[in-house]
Protein backbone atom coordinates (compact mmCIF):
# COMPACT_ATOMS: atom_id res chain seq x y z
CA UNK A 1 0.00 0.00 0.00
CA UNK A 2 1.65 3.44 -0.63
CA UNK A 3 2.42 5.72 1.90
CA UNK A 4 -0.90 8.20 3.57
CA UNK A 5 1.22 10.14 6.18
CA UNK A 6 1.67 13.53 5.77
CA UNK A 7 3.93 15.23 8.52
CA UNK A 8 1.81 16.62 11.08
CA UNK A 9 3.07 19.43 13.45
CA UNK A 10 2.37 17.11 16.46
CA UNK A 11 4.08 14.23 14.61
CA UNK A 12 0.67 11.64 15.05
CA UNK A 13 -0.28 9.54 12.10
CA UNK A 14 -3.25 10.76 10.52
CA UNK A 15 -5.02 7.73 9.42
CA UNK A 16 -6.05 4.96 10.91
CA UNK A 17 -3.72 1.51 10.28
CA UNK A 18 -5.64 -1.63 9.32
CA UNK A 19 -5.96 -3.91 12.19
CA UNK A 20 -5.98 -7.36 10.79
CA UNK A 21 -4.26 -8.68 7.30
CA UNK A 22 -5.82 -7.16 4.03
CA UNK A 23 -7.11 -10.26 2.72
CA UNK A 24 -6.33 -9.06 -1.39
CA UNK A 25 -5.05 -5.37 -1.27
CA UNK A 26 -4.52 -6.10 -4.83
CA UNK A 27 -4.73 -2.39 -6.67
CA UNK A 28 -3.27 -1.02 -10.06
CA UNK A 29 0.19 -0.23 -10.24
CA UNK A 30 1.61 3.40 -10.73
CA UNK A 31 2.61 2.68 -14.25
CA UNK A 32 -0.95 1.54 -14.61
CA UNK A 33 -2.88 4.45 -13.15
CA UNK A 34 -0.74 6.82 -15.50
CA UNK A 35 -1.76 5.35 -18.08
CA UNK A 36 -5.53 5.20 -16.91
CA UNK A 37 -5.05 9.16 -16.45
CA UNK A 38 -3.15 9.81 -19.28
CA UNK A 39 -5.94 7.47 -21.86
CA UNK A 40 -9.11 9.59 -19.73
CA UNK A 41 -8.83 12.94 -21.60
CA UNK A 42 -6.71 14.86 -24.48
CA UNK A 43 -5.70 17.81 -22.59
CA UNK A 44 -2.71 18.87 -20.29
CA UNK A 45 -0.12 21.19 -19.80
CA UNK A 46 3.41 21.20 -20.79
CA UNK A 47 6.12 22.59 -19.09
CA UNK A 48 9.61 23.43 -21.43
CA UNK A 49 12.39 25.49 -21.59
CA UNK A 50 12.69 28.98 -22.21
CA UNK A 51 15.95 30.47 -24.39
CA UNK A 52 17.38 31.67 -20.48
CA UNK A 53 16.59 27.99 -19.30
CA UNK A 54 13.37 28.97 -17.39
CA UNK A 55 10.58 26.88 -16.77
CA UNK A 56 7.21 27.77 -18.95
CA UNK A 57 4.28 26.06 -18.18
CA UNK A 58 1.40 26.46 -21.09
CA UNK A 59 -1.71 24.80 -21.89
CA UNK A 60 -1.64 22.09 -24.95
CA UNK A 61 -4.03 19.38 -26.46
CA UNK A 62 -2.57 15.77 -26.87
CA UNK A 63 -2.91 11.88 -28.77
CA UNK A 64 -1.27 8.94 -28.15
CA UNK A 65 1.28 6.74 -30.06
CA UNK A 66 0.83 3.80 -27.50
CA UNK A 67 1.52 5.82 -24.19
CA UNK A 68 3.92 8.47 -26.01
CA UNK A 69 1.90 12.18 -26.18
CA UNK A 70 1.47 13.77 -29.78
CA UNK A 71 1.27 17.42 -29.69
CA UNK A 72 0.70 19.45 -32.10
CA UNK A 73 1.86 23.02 -31.02
CA UNK A 74 2.26 26.57 -33.21
CA UNK A 75 5.51 28.61 -33.14
CA UNK A 76 3.58 31.26 -33.26
CA UNK A 77 3.23 30.44 -28.92
CA UNK A 78 6.19 30.31 -26.90
CA UNK A 79 6.30 26.86 -26.10
CA UNK A 80 6.55 26.16 -30.04
CA UNK A 81 9.37 28.03 -29.94
CA UNK A 82 11.27 26.47 -27.03
CA UNK A 83 10.62 22.84 -28.11
CA UNK A 84 12.18 23.96 -31.16
CA UNK A 85 15.25 25.25 -29.16
CA UNK A 86 15.41 22.42 -26.17
CA UNK A 87 13.55 18.90 -26.44
CA UNK A 88 13.60 18.58 -22.66
CA UNK A 89 9.59 18.53 -21.96
CA UNK A 90 7.08 17.21 -19.26
CA UNK A 91 3.49 17.02 -19.28
CA UNK A 92 0.90 16.98 -16.26
CA UNK A 93 -2.53 15.48 -16.80
CA UNK A 94 -5.43 15.64 -14.35
CA UNK A 95 -7.91 13.26 -14.03
CA UNK A 96 -11.49 15.12 -13.53
CA UNK A 97 -10.99 17.40 -10.90
CA UNK A 98 -12.17 15.88 -7.65
CA UNK A 99 -14.08 18.51 -4.88
CA UNK A 100 -10.98 19.23 -3.24
CA UNK A 101 -8.23 19.66 -5.83
CA UNK A 102 -5.63 17.93 -4.03
CA UNK A 103 -7.68 14.89 -3.73
CA UNK A 104 -7.56 14.72 -7.73
CA UNK A 105 -5.43 12.10 -9.36
CA UNK A 106 -2.82 13.41 -11.45
CA UNK A 107 0.55 12.23 -13.75
CA UNK A 108 4.03 13.77 -14.56
CA UNK A 109 5.31 12.19 -18.21
CA UNK A 110 8.81 13.98 -18.50
CA UNK A 111 11.20 13.38 -21.36
CA UNK A 112 12.34 14.60 -24.40
CA UNK A 113 10.50 15.59 -27.95
CA UNK A 114 11.29 14.95 -31.16
CA UNK A 115 9.67 15.19 -34.77
CA UNK A 116 8.56 12.58 -36.24
CA UNK A 117 9.02 11.52 -39.69
CA UNK A 118 7.65 9.37 -42.58
CA UNK A 119 5.22 7.00 -41.31
CA UNK A 120 5.78 7.45 -37.79
CA UNK A 121 4.79 11.29 -38.95
CA UNK A 122 1.40 9.90 -40.22
CA UNK A 123 0.64 7.95 -37.15
CA UNK A 124 1.44 10.81 -34.91
CA UNK A 125 -0.45 12.84 -37.06
CA UNK A 126 -3.99 10.64 -37.17
CA UNK A 127 -3.15 9.95 -33.32
CA UNK A 128 -3.35 13.59 -32.43
CA UNK A 129 -6.37 14.06 -34.74
CA UNK A 130 -8.50 11.50 -33.42
CA UNK A 131 -7.62 12.62 -30.03
CA UNK A 132 -8.71 16.67 -30.93
CA UNK A 133 -11.04 16.39 -32.76
CA UNK A 134 -10.72 20.56 -34.03
CA UNK A 135 -7.02 19.94 -34.91
CA UNK A 136 -7.93 18.68 -38.37
CA UNK A 137 -8.46 22.98 -39.30
CA UNK A 138 -5.73 23.91 -38.64
CA UNK A 139 -2.70 20.88 -37.84
CA UNK A 140 -1.20 21.58 -41.53
CA UNK A 141 -1.07 25.37 -41.15
CA UNK A 142 2.56 25.71 -41.71
CA UNK A 143 3.36 27.67 -37.95
CA UNK A 144 2.14 24.31 -36.37
CA UNK A 145 4.28 21.27 -36.04
CA UNK A 146 3.90 17.86 -34.86
CA UNK A 147 6.05 16.73 -31.39
CA UNK A 148 6.24 13.14 -29.85
CA UNK A 149 7.00 13.25 -26.41
CA UNK A 150 9.06 10.11 -25.26
CA UNK A 151 8.47 9.38 -22.28
CA UNK A 152 11.16 8.23 -20.03
CA UNK A 153 10.22 9.34 -16.43
CA UNK A 154 6.38 8.83 -14.57
CA UNK A 155 4.82 10.04 -11.65
CA UNK A 156 2.03 9.62 -10.34
CA UNK A 157 0.22 11.08 -7.52
CA UNK A 158 -3.21 10.02 -6.51
CA UNK A 159 -4.06 12.05 -4.17
CA UNK A 160 -2.64 12.92 -0.45
CA UNK A 161 0.58 11.06 0.21
CA UNK A 162 -0.44 8.44 -2.67
CA UNK A 163 2.56 8.86 -5.13
CA UNK A 164 4.62 6.65 -6.39
CA UNK A 165 7.16 6.96 -9.64
CA UNK A 166 7.45 4.22 -12.38
CA UNK A 167 9.89 3.55 -15.23
CA UNK A 168 9.65 3.87 -18.54
CA UNK A 169 9.68 0.13 -19.48
CA UNK A 170 6.60 -0.21 -16.41
CA UNK A 171 4.87 2.95 -18.44
CA UNK A 172 5.12 1.85 -21.30
CA UNK A 173 4.12 -1.70 -20.50
CA UNK A 174 1.06 -1.25 -19.16
CA UNK A 175 -2.26 0.01 -20.28
CA UNK A 176 -5.32 1.92 -19.24
CA UNK A 177 -8.21 0.52 -17.03
CA UNK A 178 -10.55 -1.05 -18.74
CA UNK A 179 -13.32 -0.56 -15.62
CA UNK A 180 -12.51 2.88 -13.77
CA UNK A 181 -14.08 5.59 -16.09
CA UNK A 182 -17.09 3.17 -16.70
CA UNK A 183 -17.85 2.42 -12.92
CA UNK A 184 -19.33 5.46 -11.59
CA UNK A 185 -22.97 3.78 -12.01
CA UNK A 186 -21.98 0.22 -10.14
CA UNK A 187 -19.76 2.62 -7.48
CA UNK A 188 -23.27 4.63 -6.72
CA UNK A 189 -25.47 1.47 -6.77
CA UNK A 190 -22.89 -0.28 -4.06
CA UNK A 191 -23.18 2.91 -1.76
CA UNK A 192 -26.81 3.74 -2.48
CA UNK A 193 -28.02 -0.03 -1.80
CA UNK A 194 -25.50 -2.09 -0.74
CA UNK A 195 -23.90 -0.14 2.80
CA UNK A 196 -23.89 -2.99 4.79
CA UNK A 197 -22.48 -5.35 2.42
CA UNK A 198 -19.27 -2.80 2.16
CA UNK A 199 -18.80 -2.55 6.07
CA UNK A 200 -18.80 -6.60 5.97
CA UNK A 201 -16.39 -6.24 2.84
CA UNK A 202 -14.13 -3.39 5.06
CA UNK A 203 -14.53 -5.66 8.02
CA UNK A 204 -13.77 -9.41 7.24
CA UNK A 205 -11.17 -8.69 4.02
CA UNK A 206 -10.47 -4.85 4.36
CA UNK A 207 -8.40 -5.19 7.25
CA UNK A 208 -10.51 -3.07 10.12
CA UNK A 209 -12.63 -5.20 11.83
CA UNK A 210 -14.15 -1.92 14.21
CA UNK A 211 -15.53 -0.28 10.97
CA UNK A 212 -18.39 1.35 11.44
CA UNK A 213 -19.11 2.66 7.81
CA UNK A 214 -17.45 1.77 4.64
CA UNK A 215 -18.05 4.17 1.22
CA UNK A 216 -16.81 2.54 -2.00
CA UNK A 217 -14.60 5.60 -3.78
CA UNK A 218 -13.89 3.10 -6.75
CA UNK A 219 -14.10 0.08 -8.54
CA UNK A 220 -10.68 -0.88 -11.23
CA UNK A 221 -9.89 -3.95 -12.61
CA UNK A 222 -8.66 -5.28 -9.37
CA UNK A 223 -11.16 -4.65 -6.89
CA UNK A 224 -12.76 -1.90 -4.64
CA UNK A 225 -11.22 0.97 -2.79
CA UNK A 226 -13.32 1.79 -0.19
CA UNK A 227 -13.23 4.66 2.41
CA UNK A 228 -13.54 3.52 6.00
CA UNK A 229 -14.72 5.22 8.91
CA UNK A 230 -13.78 3.48 12.47
CA UNK A 231 -13.33 4.39 16.45
CA UNK A 232 -10.14 5.40 15.88
CA UNK A 233 -10.31 7.90 12.49
CA UNK A 234 -10.57 6.87 8.88
CA UNK A 235 -8.79 5.46 6.20
CA UNK A 236 -8.66 4.06 2.87
CA UNK A 237 -8.47 0.21 2.11
CA UNK A 238 -8.38 -2.07 -0.65
CA UNK A 239 -10.65 -5.19 -1.12
CA UNK A 240 -9.72 -6.78 -4.18
CA UNK A 241 -12.08 -9.46 -6.49
CA UNK A 242 -11.24 -12.99 -6.65
CA UNK A 243 -10.03 -12.24 -9.84
CA UNK A 244 -9.16 -9.02 -11.76
CA UNK A 245 -11.57 -8.31 -14.81
CA UNK A 246 -11.74 -6.71 -17.88
CA UNK A 247 -15.03 -6.21 -18.68
CA UNK A 248 -17.53 -3.85 -17.18
CA UNK A 249 -20.22 -6.20 -17.42
CA UNK A 250 -18.28 -8.15 -14.68
CA UNK A 251 -17.84 -5.26 -12.04
CA UNK A 252 -21.67 -7.24 -10.61
CA UNK A 253 -20.47 -10.87 -10.54
CA UNK A 254 -17.23 -10.09 -8.72
CA UNK A 255 -18.81 -7.24 -6.22
CA UNK A 256 -21.48 -9.89 -5.53
CA UNK A 257 -18.50 -12.90 -4.88
CA UNK A 258 -16.75 -10.30 -2.49
CA UNK A 259 -20.14 -9.84 -0.75
CA UNK A 260 -20.68 -14.03 -0.02
CA UNK A 261 -17.03 -14.19 1.11
CA UNK A 262 -17.29 -11.68 3.52
CA UNK A 263 -20.39 -12.98 4.99
CA UNK A 264 -19.24 -16.49 5.29
CA UNK A 265 -16.35 -14.85 7.18
CA UNK A 266 -18.52 -12.63 9.40
CA UNK A 267 -20.50 -16.51 10.42
CA UNK A 268 -17.10 -18.84 10.99
CA UNK A 269 -17.05 -15.88 13.14
CA UNK A 270 -19.95 -16.24 15.01
CA UNK A 271 -21.25 -12.59 13.79
CA UNK B 1 -6.85 44.31 -32.27
CA UNK B 2 -4.60 41.24 -31.78
CA UNK B 3 -3.69 39.69 -34.73
CA UNK B 4 -5.84 36.17 -36.06
CA UNK B 5 -4.23 34.73 -38.98
CA UNK B 6 -2.19 32.02 -38.88
CA UNK B 7 -0.02 30.96 -41.38
CA UNK B 8 -2.02 28.30 -43.82
CA UNK B 9 -0.75 26.08 -46.69
CA UNK B 10 -1.30 28.62 -49.36
CA UNK B 11 -1.04 31.75 -47.76
CA UNK B 12 -4.23 33.10 -48.03
CA UNK B 13 -5.89 34.66 -44.65
CA UNK B 14 -8.03 32.19 -42.82
CA UNK B 15 -10.64 35.62 -41.76
CA UNK B 16 -12.84 37.88 -43.52
CA UNK B 17 -11.46 41.36 -42.95
CA UNK B 18 -13.97 44.18 -41.55
CA UNK B 19 -15.20 46.97 -44.60
CA UNK B 20 -15.44 49.43 -42.54
CA UNK B 21 -14.09 51.32 -39.60
CA UNK B 22 -15.30 49.32 -36.33
CA UNK B 23 -16.83 52.45 -34.54
CA UNK B 24 -15.48 51.21 -31.02
CA UNK B 25 -13.22 48.30 -30.74
CA UNK B 26 -12.25 48.95 -27.30
CA UNK B 27 -11.78 45.62 -25.38
CA UNK B 28 -9.59 44.44 -22.17
CA UNK B 29 -5.91 44.51 -22.14
CA UNK B 30 -4.42 41.75 -22.24
CA UNK B 31 -3.09 42.89 -18.50
CA UNK B 32 -7.13 42.54 -17.50
CA UNK B 33 -7.63 39.66 -19.75
CA UNK B 34 -4.49 37.93 -17.87
CA UNK B 35 -5.94 39.33 -14.29
CA UNK B 36 -9.15 37.99 -14.63
CA UNK B 37 -8.56 34.36 -15.52
CA UNK B 38 -6.50 34.34 -12.99
CA UNK B 39 -9.15 35.52 -10.30
CA UNK B 40 -11.23 32.55 -12.04
CA UNK B 41 -9.97 29.82 -10.59
CA UNK B 42 -7.27 28.10 -8.06
CA UNK B 43 -6.37 25.59 -10.19
CA UNK B 44 -3.09 25.72 -12.31
CA UNK B 45 -0.13 24.07 -13.57
CA UNK B 46 2.95 24.66 -12.11
CA UNK B 47 6.69 24.59 -14.39
CA UNK B 48 9.48 24.44 -12.09
CA UNK B 49 13.40 23.18 -12.60
CA UNK B 50 14.70 19.65 -11.57
CA UNK B 51 17.92 18.99 -10.09
CA UNK B 52 18.95 18.43 -13.73
CA UNK B 53 17.56 21.87 -14.79
CA UNK B 54 14.93 19.38 -16.65
CA UNK B 55 11.18 21.30 -16.98
CA UNK B 56 8.62 19.29 -14.55
CA UNK B 57 4.75 20.23 -14.54
CA UNK B 58 2.60 19.21 -11.86
CA UNK B 59 -0.72 20.23 -10.51
CA UNK B 60 -1.04 22.65 -8.06
CA UNK B 61 -3.98 25.13 -6.31
CA UNK B 62 -3.43 28.85 -5.16
CA UNK B 63 -4.41 31.71 -3.73
CA UNK B 64 -4.12 35.37 -4.87
CA UNK B 65 -1.93 38.14 -3.01
CA UNK B 66 -2.92 41.14 -5.74
CA UNK B 67 -2.46 39.19 -8.56
CA UNK B 68 0.90 36.61 -7.77
CA UNK B 69 0.01 33.37 -6.83
CA UNK B 70 0.37 31.67 -3.38
CA UNK B 71 1.12 28.25 -3.34
CA UNK B 72 0.73 25.53 -0.82
CA UNK B 73 3.33 22.24 -1.81
CA UNK B 74 4.77 19.48 0.14
CA UNK B 75 8.04 18.56 0.18
CA UNK B 76 6.93 14.81 -0.43
CA UNK B 77 6.40 16.18 -4.12
CA UNK B 78 8.94 16.90 -6.41
CA UNK B 79 7.71 20.21 -7.35
CA UNK B 80 8.01 21.40 -3.22
CA UNK B 81 11.94 20.07 -3.93
CA UNK B 82 12.26 21.88 -7.06
CA UNK B 83 11.30 25.38 -5.96
CA UNK B 84 13.39 25.24 -2.75
CA UNK B 85 16.64 24.17 -4.77
CA UNK B 86 15.63 26.73 -7.61
CA UNK B 87 13.40 29.24 -7.50
CA UNK B 88 12.53 30.29 -10.69
CA UNK B 89 8.64 29.03 -11.89
CA UNK B 90 6.04 30.09 -13.90
CA UNK B 91 2.05 28.42 -13.54
CA UNK B 92 -0.16 27.90 -16.63
CA UNK B 93 -3.80 28.88 -15.32
CA UNK B 94 -6.60 28.11 -17.96
CA UNK B 95 -10.09 29.36 -17.65
CA UNK B 96 -13.42 26.97 -18.42
CA UNK B 97 -12.54 24.57 -21.38
CA UNK B 98 -14.06 25.57 -24.45
CA UNK B 99 -15.51 22.49 -26.63
CA UNK B 100 -12.11 23.28 -29.01
CA UNK B 101 -9.74 22.98 -26.37
CA UNK B 102 -7.27 25.70 -28.09
CA UNK B 103 -10.50 28.22 -28.56
CA UNK B 104 -9.39 27.95 -24.29
CA UNK B 105 -8.32 31.10 -23.15
CA UNK B 106 -5.16 30.77 -20.91
CA UNK B 107 -2.49 32.58 -19.27
CA UNK B 108 1.01 31.89 -18.26
CA UNK B 109 2.77 33.88 -15.07
CA UNK B 110 6.34 33.43 -15.20
CA UNK B 111 8.68 35.16 -12.03
CA UNK B 112 10.31 33.81 -8.96
CA UNK B 113 9.05 32.00 -6.19
CA UNK B 114 9.71 33.21 -2.35
CA UNK B 115 8.66 31.87 1.27
CA UNK B 116 7.61 34.76 2.93
CA UNK B 117 7.49 35.86 6.40
CA UNK B 118 5.68 37.58 8.84
CA UNK B 119 2.71 39.97 8.47
CA UNK B 120 3.49 38.84 4.42
CA UNK B 121 3.25 34.96 5.46
CA UNK B 122 0.11 35.42 7.47
CA UNK B 123 -1.41 37.44 4.38
CA UNK B 124 -0.10 34.69 1.91
CA UNK B 125 -1.61 31.93 4.22
CA UNK B 126 -4.83 33.42 4.67
CA UNK B 127 -5.09 34.16 1.00
CA UNK B 128 -4.19 30.70 0.12
CA UNK B 129 -6.87 29.08 2.16
CA UNK B 130 -9.63 31.33 1.67
CA UNK B 131 -9.39 30.01 -2.11
CA UNK B 132 -8.52 26.24 -1.00
CA UNK B 133 -11.00 25.06 1.27
CA UNK B 134 -9.89 22.33 2.03
CA UNK B 135 -6.18 23.74 2.55
CA UNK B 136 -6.91 24.17 6.19
CA UNK B 137 -6.65 20.48 6.68
CA UNK B 138 -2.89 20.30 5.94
CA UNK B 139 -1.75 23.97 5.01
CA UNK B 140 0.13 23.18 8.98
CA UNK B 141 1.97 20.26 8.51
CA UNK B 142 5.48 20.59 8.47
CA UNK B 143 6.28 19.17 5.07
CA UNK B 144 3.97 21.51 3.31
CA UNK B 145 5.03 25.39 2.73
CA UNK B 146 3.44 28.60 1.74
CA UNK B 147 5.33 30.05 -1.48
CA UNK B 148 4.51 33.10 -3.38
CA UNK B 149 5.45 33.27 -7.21
CA UNK B 150 6.33 36.84 -7.68
CA UNK B 151 4.90 37.44 -11.41
CA UNK B 152 7.28 38.98 -14.04
CA UNK B 153 6.05 38.09 -17.43
CA UNK B 154 3.18 37.53 -18.21
CA UNK B 155 1.42 36.04 -21.76
CA UNK B 156 -2.19 35.62 -22.01
CA UNK B 157 -3.66 33.42 -25.16
CA UNK B 158 -7.22 34.37 -25.74
CA UNK B 159 -7.69 31.23 -28.74
CA UNK B 160 -6.57 30.96 -31.89
CA UNK B 161 -4.18 33.33 -32.51
CA UNK B 162 -5.44 35.80 -30.15
CA UNK B 163 -2.75 36.28 -27.90
CA UNK B 164 -0.39 39.44 -26.18
CA UNK B 165 2.08 39.67 -23.43
CA UNK B 166 1.81 42.13 -20.71
CA UNK B 167 4.72 43.62 -18.73
CA UNK B 168 4.85 43.01 -14.71
CA UNK B 169 3.75 46.72 -14.28
CA UNK B 170 0.91 46.27 -16.86
CA UNK B 171 -0.65 42.81 -15.41
CA UNK B 172 -0.07 44.27 -11.42
CA UNK B 173 -2.00 47.51 -12.29
CA UNK B 174 -5.09 45.88 -13.79
CA UNK B 175 -7.91 44.25 -12.17
CA UNK B 176 -9.80 41.31 -13.15
CA UNK B 177 -12.87 41.68 -15.17
CA UNK B 178 -16.24 42.69 -13.41
CA UNK B 179 -18.40 41.29 -15.99
CA UNK B 180 -17.35 38.94 -18.03
CA UNK B 181 -17.81 36.00 -15.14
CA UNK B 182 -21.67 37.34 -14.60
CA UNK B 183 -22.37 37.75 -18.08
CA UNK B 184 -23.60 34.19 -19.71
CA UNK B 185 -26.85 34.83 -19.20
CA UNK B 186 -27.39 38.32 -20.82
CA UNK B 187 -25.14 36.80 -23.55
CA UNK B 188 -28.00 33.77 -24.21
CA UNK B 189 -30.49 36.26 -23.66
CA UNK B 190 -28.73 38.41 -26.97
CA UNK B 191 -28.19 35.38 -29.31
CA UNK B 192 -31.95 34.00 -28.06
CA UNK B 193 -34.21 36.88 -28.40
CA UNK B 194 -31.94 39.64 -30.09
CA UNK B 195 -30.17 38.62 -33.32
CA UNK B 196 -31.92 41.39 -34.90
CA UNK B 197 -30.00 43.64 -33.03
CA UNK B 198 -27.09 41.49 -32.91
CA UNK B 199 -26.63 41.43 -36.92
CA UNK B 200 -27.74 45.69 -37.17
CA UNK B 201 -24.66 46.22 -34.50
CA UNK B 202 -22.32 43.69 -36.84
CA UNK B 203 -23.03 45.64 -40.07
CA UNK B 204 -23.16 49.00 -38.83
CA UNK B 205 -20.77 49.15 -35.17
CA UNK B 206 -18.45 45.86 -35.65
CA UNK B 207 -17.00 46.86 -39.65
CA UNK B 208 -19.20 43.98 -41.10
CA UNK B 209 -21.98 46.00 -43.47
CA UNK B 210 -22.30 42.33 -45.40
CA UNK B 211 -22.61 40.45 -42.25
CA UNK B 212 -25.86 38.29 -42.90
CA UNK B 213 -25.57 36.56 -38.84
CA UNK B 214 -23.89 37.81 -35.71
CA UNK B 215 -23.51 35.82 -32.55
CA UNK B 216 -22.33 37.06 -29.27
CA UNK B 217 -19.61 34.84 -27.65
CA UNK B 218 -19.17 36.92 -24.23
CA UNK B 219 -19.70 40.38 -22.79
CA UNK B 220 -17.25 42.27 -20.63
CA UNK B 221 -16.64 45.77 -19.07
CA UNK B 222 -15.61 47.21 -22.63
CA UNK B 223 -18.39 45.91 -24.53
CA UNK B 224 -19.60 42.63 -26.56
CA UNK B 225 -17.08 40.11 -28.13
CA UNK B 226 -19.69 39.17 -31.78
CA UNK B 227 -18.94 36.48 -34.09
CA UNK B 228 -20.03 37.60 -37.21
CA UNK B 229 -21.20 35.45 -40.69
CA UNK B 230 -20.56 37.28 -44.15
CA UNK B 231 -20.36 35.68 -47.41
CA UNK B 232 -16.37 36.08 -47.37
CA UNK B 233 -16.15 33.98 -44.31
CA UNK B 234 -16.18 34.49 -40.71
CA UNK B 235 -14.72 36.99 -38.30
CA UNK B 236 -14.37 37.68 -34.69
CA UNK B 237 -15.27 41.64 -34.01
CA UNK B 238 -15.79 44.32 -31.17
CA UNK B 239 -18.71 46.28 -30.70
CA UNK B 240 -17.46 48.43 -27.25
CA UNK B 241 -20.62 49.84 -25.11
CA UNK B 242 -21.01 53.83 -25.10
CA UNK B 243 -18.88 54.18 -21.59
CA UNK B 244 -17.35 51.05 -19.68
CA UNK B 245 -19.46 49.28 -16.95
CA UNK B 246 -18.17 48.10 -13.73
CA UNK B 247 -21.70 46.35 -12.59
CA UNK B 248 -23.77 43.09 -14.27
CA UNK B 249 -26.94 45.66 -13.62
CA UNK B 250 -25.51 48.24 -16.54
CA UNK B 251 -25.03 45.22 -19.03
CA UNK B 252 -28.88 45.49 -20.07
CA UNK B 253 -28.70 49.36 -20.43
CA UNK B 254 -25.25 49.29 -22.27
CA UNK B 255 -26.53 46.72 -25.23
CA UNK B 256 -29.99 48.59 -25.62
CA UNK B 257 -27.67 51.69 -26.18
CA UNK B 258 -25.89 50.23 -28.85
CA UNK B 259 -29.04 48.85 -30.56
CA UNK B 260 -30.33 52.52 -30.44
CA UNK B 261 -27.28 53.58 -32.33
CA UNK B 262 -27.05 50.88 -34.73
CA UNK B 263 -30.76 51.52 -35.70
CA UNK B 264 -29.81 55.16 -36.10
CA UNK B 265 -27.11 54.56 -38.13
CA UNK B 266 -29.41 52.02 -40.49
CA UNK B 267 -31.68 54.86 -40.28
CA UNK B 268 -29.02 57.02 -42.04
CA UNK B 269 -28.25 55.23 -44.50
CA UNK B 270 -31.67 54.65 -45.80
CA UNK B 271 -31.42 50.55 -44.74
Amino acid sequence: MPNYDHGTTTGASTLASPLTEIANPAQPSAAEEARTIVASTSIGTLASLTADGDPWASFVTYGLLGGNPVLCVSTMAEHGRNLAADPRASISIVSDIAKDPLATSRVTLAGAVYRPEGDDFTAARDAHVSAVEAAKYYIDYTDFSVWVLRVDRVRWVGGYGRMASATSAEYHAATPDPILAKAAFGVDHLNADHAEALLLMAQHLGGYPDATRAVCTRADRYGLGLQVTTPRGWAPTRVGYLEPINDIEHLRTATVELTRLARSRASAKGM
